[in-house]
């Protein structure tokens, strides 16, 4: 059996952490006799630079060739200065999304055992812990809805988005939220704005609707600007947070932020075929690219997804993580996870990926 | 000079801390000489049960004769099987602020000196202290844009909502954000999606062209999903925060939190003539309503700032706001604000309202 990823390493740390991730890659497929092949493609502003956009065709046909797409991050303040359409994040991440239909998006926020104290949270409540997945809807919703757009002039002139979602659309996203908890803690949190969103009032009904089929799992529904309160009160009472694209986009940077060590965090995003798009949930760093600092741990737990849920190689994921578990429990760490007295003992990069190629 | 007031007092804890407010005016009545007269209407749960709607027009209209409102605070269990439109907190506070076009919110959210241990943030972080200002746009984007409905069957049948903004609107509360920003620390921090909406990208360039008015005042823009991770590490760099009437709504929550003292925040709902609505930032609070335990601090903030904004009255106001900073300084607190071992100590909702009204 022989696999193909597309590797989008892209800009900033992107491609440092990303020769990290192949490395372990490599070290995986000698011990469990796997055949991967690994083909380069530009996107995001290294794109731009070299053919002109963000997603050229070549990189969209190696992607449709491959079985999963490998994602390090886009963006930067070269590209900064173009409009919102070119520029590496949008120009990238929403065409991909949108042309592989990746409708499931899957961030886990956990906060590791001994990094309680780089979560911004006061210790009493970080010291609690927390496991949170946010699940968000991610093709639809306000990012995709038309019309979208600008009409009139002077200072009437408008700007318009449309949120709209299906049944169809929330009833997919909300099974996939339902089926994980069921191998988590059993309990759905689902946020809307329902006092004043029709789509939030479908989506409610939706959500309740789905829920019958799970009788194990509890649902919850809160209000978006409710849920980013009672996450900085209790983050340690959630489990599954099922979201609309908008609001997955808040409360997943929320929960990634709530850690504290965003260098450890990676996401899926997925289509119904188990087609894959995997990637750090941090950005590409551009202020510490190219000083061999940068975490690669996000990076090489996204390829651990990817051989999980494109590949189906559980043995192959679960051998990597648990190597990063190890690693992270010996105190290996890189500088942005250390106090400034401890910081001496930073790990690089490329160190970081050897110790967990070496244990996989 | 004699005013009108509408005092609205609704649900929940609403009626225990609108009749402290109304000791604290009536003391600082005497002290500056007013003349104010108050009219208690229905709002909400109150006048669904009294009324059957929770804005009868009895209220409406009494709003519209007064020169302000003072308002408390709406909803409750007993009416959350209601649907959405009729329910107390969309049926009276959107229609509201439509109604008279209250299109300017601000919501301030400071750490209190004494107080620090109330936030839910790391104790390196809350000893930095904030003072941020959201200033929210209240009367369009997706809470009013049209169209906003259902339509088809089955699986495709789908929800929709329009976020629509016209540079007129943004420019008058872009201005306002401005101006309140050279009354404290000179910097505009506008919150946006604009590598996604429409509306942010709008919203972003009238937002410069506002700034250039306004050399004094450094403009940051951040989108929205940065914004809620960036006052986690550092709420002490944002002074005012300028955001469109959704991503307000979700901002000036956070922030409330952050300070883990809601029973201290007060909020203006205010059109281009001066007339506003003012209500404490907590909620009803049903579970502890009738114990007579609930802080009225924020309550009495609210009609400092109706005296302040609506009635021009500065001394007045200034004198309520210092008659509580000296009553909090003073650690005369109520029990949520306390630990366990002080909880003894707690002053009732009632010994609040007097020792504030004694001081004014
Ligand atoms: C870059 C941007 C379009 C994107 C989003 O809003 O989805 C990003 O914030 C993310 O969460 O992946
Ligand atoms: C009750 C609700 C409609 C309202 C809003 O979303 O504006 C509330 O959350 C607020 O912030 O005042």
């Amino acid at each position: 059996m022989s696999y193909q990823i597309a590797v989008l390493a892209g800009d900033g740390i992107g491609p440092e952490v990303m020769a990290e991730a192949r490395k372990v890659l490599t070290a995986v497929e000698e011990r469990f006799s796997l055949s991967i092949e690994y083909t380069d493609y530009d996107v995001g502003g290294a794109a731009i630079d070299s053919q002109g956009c963000p997603l050229p065709d070549a990189t969209l046909k190696g992607c449709e060739a491959a079985d999963a797409i490998l994602f390090g991050s886009v963006g930067g303040p070269k590209w900064e200065h173009l409009a919102p359409n070119d520029q590496p994040e949008r120009g990238a991440l929403l065409p991909l999304r949108g042309h592989f239909e990746l409708f499931c998006n899957m961030r886990p926020a956990k906060l590791h055992a001994g990094l309680e104290h780089m979560s911004p949270l006061r210790s009493d409540i970080s010291s609690r812990g927390f496991d949170v997945l946010c699940v968000r809807e991610l093709t639809s919703g306000i990012y995709f809805g038309k019309p979208k757009g600008r009409q009139g002039e002077g200072e009437n002139e408008e700007a318009f988005d449309t949120m709209r979602y299906t049944r169809k659309e929330i009833t997919r996203i909300a099974k996939i939220a339902f089926e994980t908890a069921q191998g988590r803690r059993k309990k759905v949190t689902s946020v809307d704005k329902a006092n004043v969103l029709a789509c939030s009032v479908l989506w409610r009904e939706v959500v309740e609707t789905v829920a019958k089929d799970y009788p194990d799992v509890e649902l919850e529904h809160i209000y978006i600007d409710n849920a980013t309160m009672q996450l900085l009160r209790r983050p340690d009472e959630f489990d599954v947070m099922l979201c609309s694209n908008l609001f997955g986009d808040i409360i997943s940077d929320e929960i990634a932020m709530l850690t504290g060590s965003m260098g450890l965090l990676s996401s899926i995003s997925m289509n119904s075929s188990g087609f894959g798009l995997y990637e750090p949930a941090g950005g590409s760093a551009p202020d510490i690219a190219g000083q061999g600092i940068a975490n690669p741990v996000a990076q090489i737990l996204s390829a651990a997804l990817l051989l999980r849920h494109s590949l189906k190689q559980e043995a192959a994921a679960t051998a990597i993580e648990t190597a990063v578990g190890k690693v992270l429990s010996d105190g290996y760490l890189t500088g942005e996870l250390l106090s400034s007295e401890e910081r001496h003992n930073a790990k690089s990069t490329s160190e970081m990926g050897d110790y967990i190629a070496q244990l996989v």
